[in-house]
């Protein structure tokens, strides 16, 4: 549910933003980086080289974090959540390494993360022109085809390839184009994972709080040829790390902001998504806690899952609570107001862009009525083996057609990749499946009413417990050679499958693929349609001045080390120390130390920084990002923002919202004295 | 955390309505029906007769219900979930009676429900000139403690004793003052129940819906000296049962609405209230629904606990789906526009009540920032053994204060009756107790910070878990005989008690108290002083036509028996029939009927009514209700609304607004042809 709900999200958020930038406010692309701006107010100006430099430095991980090259021979720094889907996957019963970590002393150890992708942005190039000839003059569906035809093609011409990935994106919604070149890295090996004791010190608890006591660091490699990649572009570590007032870089993917939504748009989020969607994720949530307290084994399965859930409700919870904030809703709707009377000035545009703002409001509406329907009928269970299954009954039937009228994930672009997602090597617990399955089918029932017929269509007479185990007891869909099997069997081999969970995907097919069909056509379409023009008559007013809307792609944000004052009237100072740390451990979880800190507790100074808050802009996906300073070099590791940062979706706010850091000290400290991973202490800081 | 924010939603409740009331709208008290509005619409005069007959045939179930003599030897009708408490409470794993129901075939055989009560409202007694007296002239603090002072004296005065209870009710929020007397009636014993399967045939997903299939009666009896009581005045069953259109009362005890809330009263429900309340029920509903599904016992453990949070659910959140209705939201904004330009046409009026509105809406601010203070340090954790702890704790602190100067609920008045409470026979449950008490302490941490020294001062170095645990290990509070010497013992033997749930309210209530008194002072006082204000305003304008809002005292609605259109447009009739059950019956839970139902499928004939809809304007306190027809005789019994009720907290909606009730005809030829339950049925249909 709530992974679909923030993929809905997602689609809202191809905005540019409101009005010129306030102070430390944006998150720049690389092309477009304001320096003289930044000059101006800090006396330093990042040059074209310093730009370069950085952009080749940082990463994507592409199941939503950020992260950068750290060595020439392609050692990767990231946060430990990026990596714990990884470290998870890698772990037994007899090997649990989300407890007790991972350090692989030799290189030989280590050890390659089952589907775990990085994108290096190598190139972007502009295509607008390209793609507004394509779509020009058309609309609702006609401009939703063609769009998607253009993107897939220009992807596909750019010669995406194992190692080249190429995605059209989106830029001021609709009012740039850009063709983003990456290079790929597909195998990428584990080398250092703290203990989830200390990389998640705090817990749900501390999430998005400060100040703060995080190790939350983790360090992969990204290989080519089987050999370690040669990566000459890498940040330095910083020799004295940062201090209060540094002006400071965050370089990395910002996943999405919703800054330049309507009123209408944003009172839907406010008064139908987050109220629909919290209590489930609660409700899941709830289950999940029993699940783990049941057994360790379920404890260990679950943990990366129960963390997602946890993370994902606090930042809704807060971005629902930005909303219904009347001060800051107040401003949004004093934007919208301004813009309007801006666009009335220029009777060209308001002759257009004028009824823009009344039908979206006409298309939240429908977009309410149609919630159910999208969020369970078009989505589906929100279940690996399902996601899975999905995917192959739909690939026969899609391949066949013309790449232009396809479904968009199954564009002859995206089909190069699709393997590395189908056979991945990933562990999948019937406990956690049936669990997701049931719980879909029972919110399903609840929402839609028993007497729907989809619901009939699923459950027949069986109650969602039962009807989940059954799906998942008869899929053998948790072996990769079933699914490779499947997949080089086509379409016949779909038909005849008699895996139940395939059976499944199959029966809901046509009444899924329907409701989303329904969707795009009176909510998607033109809701882009309405979207784009407001969004043109925005840039028509404001130029490049603004940066655009979030959109999980390569940005750049600069602010300084600041600490902040919280609602309490306390001032916060900006960095924390490792004395705080220890002495925050109570031995109880969340706030247990493990044995490898306790044992090192003298052999750290305990004045040194542990972590930092700074004032630069960003937002979910910059996890990861490194902390820079002026001379490029690494003065910390993003990986949270505190709890002001949440309203960030909507807007910047400069007094309160703060990015939150690992320093580079304490992970240092961390990798000699506490691990001591000399191997990589020596790679990082030699 | 729900049934607090529920009682803390009563505490919103005692208003008068709004405007001259629309047709079939009110919960009418039994001395102000409005007969000659009836006797209009509908060409029948309820008479004095009628409405005392009604009355005294009526009932109250301490808890939280209604209920009717249905015989004149002390019987009993009420729903199934109005004695699911009970009946729960009577099982064991080897009599398991919530799975299998319960029939008493013999008197001897109806079995004591544990602290179960029954009041009978015998009289009402102005006392409006009383409490003014004694409050005049007083603001805040001393306004509460004056009115508090009169109440408990006035009750007391009355006679209040094991088999009386005096209650003072506010009307129209300080409008009128009434001394409503009780009959008390503590030896209620379960005669019968259904199967749980059929008592709540479609469960979750069927409740607050219509068309609806449930079986949702019971029946119990009072007893005085040990035999049954003599109850002439009582309800006799209806022949031929009702048809749609007819003219149908219901009398009850609706609980609780809130239709006279001012706009930023509303405001802070929607916005602040909701929102963080209906997460926090998901999230214990999750972990309830993982429990009960670890083994039979938990299942029956906590079947009652679920039903309720599920109810409680579904309740706010269409009570929220109100709010956030904008067309529904404007009419409340409407009215209070149209309220405040008749005030302001009144000069004097105007003067004293003009600013109360802002007023309000300034408490309303401090109210938000008091929320997590109130609702977990004031209101401590929604555990049995913990209230009882608290009661314990605090009650011979109490009792050693003046009556006047004690926390209301160990008034003199109250102190009769509390030993009935105290020492009843009600298992409890560790699993359960520690779960309630881990999830509070788990959300508490969240949400007041883990630097919150009320925090540290709860968990210490311990986990939720753990601490609840420990707590709940080390208490024998289960015990009524432990519980009855702390409550001989007194102060003594409080503080000498070693009992952990015992030594946790002790620490607490230093903390606990100040939080309580904080909020009464700064919310409660100054509010219930300015919702007076207005009340007083709108009672001078509006006078005695309008009803006073629901406060969980005998109320008399009218209405017909009707239909509705649904959501999608479609027109539901108002009967569905035993056909439509068997129809819906897949053999799964929530919709499998039991063995004695389908072996007793033929001898009932299938166009029976089973459940019926009507326009009667009720609220949650009003299932077990008896639905009348002109003649005073039953023919139904409610227990449920559709799902366009549950705005009915805020305003009644004639359209779709509707009351559902199990009907007479169903509930006999259930009792006559599945249960052969003869000698019931020989006393309530001779």
């Amino acid at each position: 549910m709530y992974k679909r709900v923030l993929s809905a999200a997602l689609v809202l958020s191809c905005f540019g933003v409101w009005s010129p930038a306030r102070a430390d406010e944006g998150m720049w692309t690389f092309d477009a980086f304001p320096a003289a701006k930044v000059a101006a107010a800090y006396g330093f100006t990042p040059t074209p080289a310093f730009l370069d430099h950085v952009r080749a430095s940082s990463l994507r991980i592409a199941g939503g974090c950020s992260a950068s090259f750290v060595s020439s021979r392609g050692l990767v720094m990231t946060n430990h959540h990026c990596t714990l889907g990884c470290v998870s996957q890698l772990s037994t019963p007899a090997h649990n390494y989300v407890e007790l970590g991972f350090y692989a002393k030799t290189e030989p150890e280590e050890t390659k993360c089952p589907g775990f992708e990085l994108d290096r942005l190598d190139a972007i190039e502009d295509v607008t022109k390209d793609v507004q000839g394509a779509t020009a003059g058309k609309t609702g569906r006609a401009l939703v085809d063609a769009l998607q035809a253009k993107e897939g093609a220009l992807a596909l011409a750019c010669g995406t390839s194992e190692a080249i990935r190429c995605d059209v994106v989106s830029l001021y919604h609709g009012g740039i184009f850009k063709l983003y070149h990456y290079k790929r890295y597909t195998d990428v090996r584990l080398a250092f994972a703290p203990e989830y004791a200390v990389g998640q010190f705090g817990g749900d608890p501390d999430n998005f709080n400060f100040p703060r006591f995080d190790y939350d660091c983790s360090f992969v490699r990204a290989y080519e040829d089987g050999k370690p990649a040669v990566t000459p572009e890498y940040l330095h570590w910083s020799k004295n790390g940062s201090k209060a007032g540094d002006l400071v870089f965050v370089s990395g993917n910002p996943g999405s902001t919703q800054r330049l939504l309507t009123v209408s748009e944003l009172e839907y989020l406010r008064d139908v998504s987050f109220p629909r969607t919290l209590p489930n994720i609660s409700e899941l949530r709830g289950i999940l806690e029993r699940y783990q307290s049941e057994s360790p084994e379920q404890l260990r399965q679950t943990k990366d899952l129960l963390f997602g859930l946890e993370n994902g409700y606090k930042a809704l919870f807060g971005r629902e609570g930005a909303l219904l904030d009347p001060a800051f809703f107040a401003t949004k709707v004093a934007e919208e107001r301004e813009l309007r009377a801006e666009i009335s000035r220029r009777p060209e545009l308001a002759k257009t862009v004028g009824p823009a703002w009344d039908q979206l409001a006409a298309i939240e509406e429908k977009k309410k009525t149609l919630y159910y329907l999208t969020n369970y009928v078009a989505g589906g269970p929100n279940s690996a083996s399902f996601r899975l299954a999905r995917t192959l009954v739909r690939l026969p039937v899609e391949k066949a057609k013309p790449d232009a009228q396809r479904l968009p994930e199954f564009g002859e672009a995206k089909l190069v990749t699709l393997p590395q997602t189908l056979f991945a090597r990933i562990p999948m617990y019937p406990g956690t499946e049936e669990l997701e399955l049931a719980f879909w089918a029972k919110k399903m029932r609840e929402d839609l009413g028993t007497d729907d017929p989809f619901v009939k269509l699923v459950l027949g007479a069986k109650t969602p417990d039962v009807w989940a185990h059954d799906v998942v007891a008869g899929s053998t869909l948790g072996d990769p050679a079933v699914r490779k099997a499947l997949y080089d069997g086509g379409a016949p081999a779909i038909a005849a499958s008699t895996d139940t969970m395939i059976a499944f995907a199959r029966t809901i097919d046509a009444a899924s693929r329907a409701a989303r069909k329904r969707y795009e056509d009176e909510v998607t379409g033109p809701e882009s349609q309405f979207e784009e023009a407001i969004a043109k008559a925005r840039f028509a007013v404001f130029g490049t001045t603004v940066y655009p809307d979030a959109t999980f792609t390569a940005r750049l944000s600069y602010g300084t080390v600041a600490g902040f004052v919280d609602g309490n009237g306390t001032t916060v100072p900006p960095y924390t120390t490792i004395a705080g740390l220890f002495a925050r451990a109570t031995g109880s979880e969340p706030y247990g130390l493990p044995p490898s800190w306790l044992a090192a507790r003298s052999a750290i100074d305990p004045a040194t920084a542990m972590n930092l808050s700074s004032t630069n802009d960003i937002i979910g996906g910059n996890s990861g990002s490194p902390l820079i300073d002026k001379n490029g070099d690494v003065v910390g590791l993003i990986f949270d923002g505190n709890i002001f940062s949440l309203g960030g979706a909507f807007g910047y706010e400069a007094a309160q919202n703060r990015a939150v850091a690992v320093d580079s000290r304490a992970i240092l400290a961390g990798l000699r004295s506490v691990y001591h991973a000399d191997r990589l202490v020596s790679e990082i800081a030699p």
